[in-house]
């Protein structure tokens, strides 16, 4: 017996933003798992920005996508045949193949979760997944936050912004502002996410509306954009202010290198530390994130809401829409129920 | 009895790089020394990079300097007459009231100094003064050097880029690079402060120069020069690097926002640490720095060159002089023997 799943592939490499013809639907036949392999139905899948960088040619943190192959990326599924009797016909588990309907993988790349009553799956995706633990270490680790703190997170409405402005207020920032792409992201952060200040950058220019929203400077940034983001709130930064720089959406899609801030020499005068960082890095830090954050997220403290494609064939347009902001919270597809 | 000082006054604040006309010499009357001040007749005084910031109009770490009075600025001098009998007549002392002949200060704020034999006074200003203290801060505390460090050090050749890299060296960098402004000071570098590599930053692409010089990559880089050298050290930079940013000097007369570098996600993606830092902030470290560095540079291990003009009434065009790179090492102006 063999299975047939469907994969997305990567058929070229794109220049600037990418485009449905960069991906190819690809049907496989999949073997029974042998000996300390499984066999997983993915339930959902993760689309994210970090996977812009891994479609281009060079090697980063990370190695290229390869082309003409089943991309990665983290998923939820369930064990459809096992062969490995730790993980039952049945479990569900989070794993890195994503981007198909079914995966083949060894038992040790996979971890059981539990999915409970009306927790969605795409949890472990988003506020329990990838984006939380790279929002707590950017934040705690990074960042170094500490109570009383003013923190400006850049793409807020973003998962990992999303989950960076909410992990500020709960280690007692004293004041959180957020940048998003429209009114109603800004009327998100505000009114679901707890943000004390928003602002729609496509508005007015970055600089201004910050100053605005932080009229007592910044201690902290936790940076998802770069380019003009970074440049206001070095400009905004108190001294000693610390900078976690997550990534640069800004600038993926870019074809001619980004414009940077030209306000660098504040670092010197303010004293600023920026830090950029993978989330990757810090395996031992994960125990410490499910002790502190779960509970929060399991009382509805934190939340994070999720934008659900449905389909594995549309996960590209997934994807290309999340680059260009057309989520709110994580961006997730539904591969099957 | 009173005694007539000489002081350049800052007259106008330069736009772009400062003119002549922006100082004048005043002279002025002294009175003598009430209780607890001292009357000085400087030796020495230093023209500093960071002077440039505090005649423009604008606040950074520092209040600018005043229109129309002496500034400041380290220097060391003999005290001429005493109010205070810790401080006899005939002490040498190093303080913060330069660009003058003689200057009247509260005791507290002076430190005696020992000048024996052939020590120039100027050591105070350079190797063991505040050049060498950032050298010692930005290095050590900053970028948190490790032995087996690659380190790169722009602007070499100036009095805190050659206590940098001898520093490097002394404690235990696998590799010290420098770059500097003429094929003179790259000989200096090599041949005189031990240096493993340099370049002339006129010659051709730092970028390029650097990763030739740098063929493992870079661990660590001080940087005391900004825009194109920072861009070449983050390109440059192996994983995990630190930055310690200590000044921009490529910017200081600049009329437009500099260019900056357009590299900046690959602070991100190698996971770089970028620090500005003022030695001002780390006073508690001082006793640190005299008792690890003094002992080498009284035993010579440690040199730092003095580039010495002569006469207060040409401290304009020395410190005119040095911001374009007239100097090799620390830049002084002899005022008096």
């Amino acid at each position: 017996m063999s299975t047939t799943a469907r994969e997305i592939h990567l058929v070229a490499r794109p220049e600037g933003p990418p485009v449905p013809g960069d991906f190819a639907l690809v049907e496989r036949e999949l073997p029974d798992p042998g000996q300390g392999e499984l066999l997983v139905r993915n339930l959902v899948i993760s689309v994210d920005p970090y996977m812009r960088g891994k479609m281009a040619g060079r090697r980063t943190y990370t190695d290229p996508y390869e082309l003409n192959a089943p991309m990665d990326g983290g998923s939820v599924g369930v064990v459809e045949a096992s062969g490995d009797p730790a993980f039952p016909v049945g479990t569900t588990v989070l794993h890195g193949r994503g981007w198909r309907s079914h995966a083949l993988l060894p038992a040790g790349s996979a971890r059981p979760v539990n999915i409970r009553g009306d927790v969605p799956a795409g949890i472990y995706l988003g506020a329990l997944g990838m984006p939380g633990q790279t929002a707590y270490i950017g934040l705690v680790d990074k960042a170094g936050l500490r109570e009383g703190d003013t923190v400006f997170v850049s793409g807020a409405a973003g998962a990992v912004g999303g989950m960076a402005g909410q992990l500020a207020r709960m280690y007692g920032a004293k004041r959180v502002i957020g940048s998003a792409g429209s009114p109603e992201k800004v009327a998100h952060l505000i009114d679901d996410l707890g943000f004390d200040a928003a602002f729609d950058y496509k508005a007015a220019p970055v600089r201004e509306q910050l100053a605005e929203a932080a009229p007592d400077g910044i201690d902290v940034y936790f940076d998802n954009v770069g380019g003009d983001h970074l440049e206001a709130a070095i400009e905004c930064a108190n001294d000693f202010a610390r900078f976690a720089l997550c990534g640069s959406i800004s600038g993926y899609n870019a074809t001619e290198a980004p414009k940077a801030p030209r306000n660098l020499f504040q670092i010197v005068t303010k004293r600023l530390t920026l830090r950029g960082f993978i989330v990757g890095d810090d395996p031992e830090r994960m125990g410490d994130f499910y002790r502190d954050v779960a509970p929060a997220v399991a009382e509805g403290r934190i939340t994070l809401r999720e934008t659900v494609v449905d389909g594995l064939e549309n996960a590209p347009e997934a994807f290309i829409s999340m680059l260009s902001g057309g989520n709110i919270g994580k961006m997730v597809v539904r591969v099957s129920d």
